[in-house]
């Protein structure tokens, strides 16, 4: 059903620029981890706690760091980054399908709309007027690039993904199915309990090499645009808010929500299920652990947590009791620490006497 | 690439009914924060926190109320509610592209389905049997519309929105890309450890001037209807399950998730995150603070929270380890209090010999 | 608009093996809560804090286990399970509209994909090259389903599911409006700030008799495919990560998010909200409770929590205070432990002399 992709080892040391130490002829069909490859597979040692499956595996060869392969007897591609290694790698066994050049019979394109010759549109999108699409852009199936929308060389969004109108798109933006950019972002006012909307006229200016998950929503900004910067990988399901910034290298993982207006800086990493409320700043070179609410600004480089970890139900409905009194209970270890004083005073006093 | 919207001041007072303070001819061509208006924008002040930026903003002039006024020198509309009136004025310069009447040729339209005259049915859209689409409404390209289900008037859907069948919406209702309205709430009978489907035999009812956000799902009902009321407010990737009611003026931030037969009621505010359990009822009123989990009915209105603020993790780690230790912890200061009891009567004992 | 479904009592009750304590001739045209049912809608008593509602419903008759009947003096279905004969009997009432087979004159179906005669395909629908589509298949209007992807026997897909390329999906299978399955996973490796994509070219295998719901995503493997078991229960806005292993029968409500490579248990049930962090393990028969945070891998069957209920915000305030001072108040706690300890000490010295 599939054609076979196949490779030498010593094809793959030579992209690599890897050390090779095994047959050069030896044919590679895929990549698998340590404990799943079979002899036609590469594996790779990137996590120590792996390390227990090397000895055992059936791999063709092991992508290893020298420290690595100097305890492996097998054949062995020798990287200073093997997780690297693997990712360079990885591509090279994709399956996913490259659409041809050109526009689908069934998409619909506006007539002042500019569509590059060697980008793909997919079957039913639809490219509204005076978007913009460059070369080497694939636009699956059912995408919507809506007015003035503008994406830049060498994207691929896959099928099913919207862009509403002047929403840009630097080069090389990967962007998942069900993903939504430019979105009218949350704005009301509220006019005696009654919510009056708020036109949201920015738009979303996205950098180059992003990538954006599965159902992924990013909102166009109220006013000046939303903007995300280069480099920034943002998983599945995520929530931007109207007017959030995102600096360069920031990744978040998935189910991660950002409310408006907030600014987080550079090379940030934004575990799972995390909130964040809006108006704030995050400084540069933050970790935020896995659902963790922020709700202050940060300042300083580092960790930050509040998620709490799961216990046996019966244990942490004790705790939860328990947080619920603490209050009290500070309340009265106060009490007590005045108390013994005052009974050791009193002590004292009588030992006077 | 844009045509260019501009207005007069003179005008933009009209509209609003507000005193302008400044040359009635100057021209405004869109609205911006007082930091990053230039000399062609109209800005607002709305939030004691931006007044700082007042004296400096470059703005043609500014939205404010009468005592904010008093104190700047420059041009000003001066309104009772300035972000109410920035609302209205709003719309004056968004860009969203209008639809024109009529059904897009790519659109698939059931025989027996009722579309106005005057609506508009995107490209690829399908509207199934029996469903109804009043005057004025938008319906975007890729949107699916079931058997059934019908459209108030004026409504506006998004590109690729989904209506199941026998989904009823009121008029005026703003529908953003990627919400599924009626799917198959989670409804299961466990038979020996199988799930056993339960069919989904309600419709979903929606009031008038209700928003709902990019990839909100509101789940059909199992038996009745899930019900929205007029005014509600839905931010994105919200999940409603089966048989929720949502009372009139109602707001929700992203990402929250309300569990089946679970009623709320008027004018409440839900902030980000938060989780609510099934079948309990929160009364008129009342205000939800960011990733709260809401365990059981509330008959007060008021502020609720449980969400937890980040600290720094190093912090967080020793402030988790000792809420597991709480009631350790509890029985101990108990113990403690008992012990200083006794100390204390003892001590009195001895003072009396 | 819609036609009328009705079934006799005596119809009923022979479907289900029930006992029938009434006229058989009476007519049920529909299912309803005990509460809500007319005179001629069928009922049921599931749960106990429903059964105040009983004596006074109106109902035409009501399912009911043999205990509850006895009590009951209006027509009755008496069967074991109520809500399993309430599940059974939900499916006749259904008006979901059932499409016919064949293949839409709009849908785009690549040469060499195999759709079986009796399979439906929708409107837009996208089937790409070498696809299979089995016997009784359901193609709602605007999926995509990607080159090689197989849909088993009798599976029902709403409009709008994106299947990526290479996903294999067994019989029955329901997958609401929204959903994604096969999206590329979050894999990137840090090369000195910049993150560099990991090619994703495992799959994704799901088996039999699954539901997954609107807008939940499910990543495909990194290397091999991620795996869900037969009867898996999916609500919506899930996120299943990439090498996520689900077994058989386990249950997941709305907005849970598994990070990648976890490995879940047959039989679990997970609360909505839940989050469960990369690389553990979680047996059989686990019940997770809402908003839980799932840090490290469960050996145990039993419940498990992490959740924290909601307070008034004034107390809550005061709790999160405290849960910042909590290991300041646990050394203060130790400290004067040892203080009693020396007073008490002293105290007995002192009697000594």
């Amino acid at each position: 059903m599939m054609t076979t992709l196949q490779f030498s080892l010593g094809q793959l040391a030579e992209r690599l620029g890897a050390t090779l130490r095994g047959a050069p002829e030896t044919v590679v069909r895929g990549l698998a981890s340590l404990q799943d490859a079979g002899p036609d597979q590469l594996s790779f040692l990137a996590n120590a706690q792996y390390r227990k499956h090397l000895a055992g595996s059936r791999a063709a060869a092991v992508l290893l760091n020298a420290a690595d392969a100097e305890g492996y007897a097998g054949a062995a591609l020798i990287v200073a980054n093997p997780y690297l290694a693997y990712a360079q790698l990885s591509h090279l066994f994709d399956r996913k399908p490259r659409a041809a050049a050109g526009v689908h019979p069934t998409a619909s394109v506006a007539a002042d709309a500019q569509v590059d010759a060697s980008a793909s549109i997919g079957a039913y999108a639809v490219i509204e007027s005076g978007a913009q699409v460059a070369a080497g852009v694939t636009v699956g199936a059912h995408c919507v690039v809506g007015a003035r929308s503008a994406i830049g060389e060498g994207g691929w969004l896959a099928p099913r993904v919207t862009l509403y109108h002047d929403v840009r798109i630097g080069k090389r933006v990967v962007i998942q199915s069900g993903a939504v950019i430019g979105g009218e972002g949350f704005g009301f006012a509220n006019e005696k309990g009654v919510w009056q909307k708020i036109a949201q006229i920015g738009g979303v200016s996205i950098g180059d090499d992003v990538e954006i998950g599965a159902n992924t929503t990013i909102d166009r900004g109220a006013l000046a645009d939303t903007l995300i910067g280069n480099g920034v990988k943002l998983d599945n399901q995520i929530m931007i808010a109207h007017n959030v910034q995102v600096g360069d290298n920031t990744a978040m993982a998935g189910c991660v929500g950002i409310s408006g207006s907030t600014k987080i800086g550079k090379n940030c990493m934004i575990a799972g299920g995390v909130g964040m409320v809006g108006h704030i700043e995050v400084c540069d070179g933050v970790f935020v652990t896995g659902m963790t609410m922020v709700t202050r600004s940060i300042t300083e480089p580092g960790s930050y947590s509040s998620g709490t970890a799961m216990q046996p139900a019966a244990e942490w409905r004790k705790s939860a009791a328990r947080i619920r009194q603490l209050d009290d209970m500070a309340r009265r270890l106060q009490q007590l620490e005045k108390q013994l004083v005052a009974v050791t005073s009193g002590a004292d006093t009588s030992s006077d006497a």
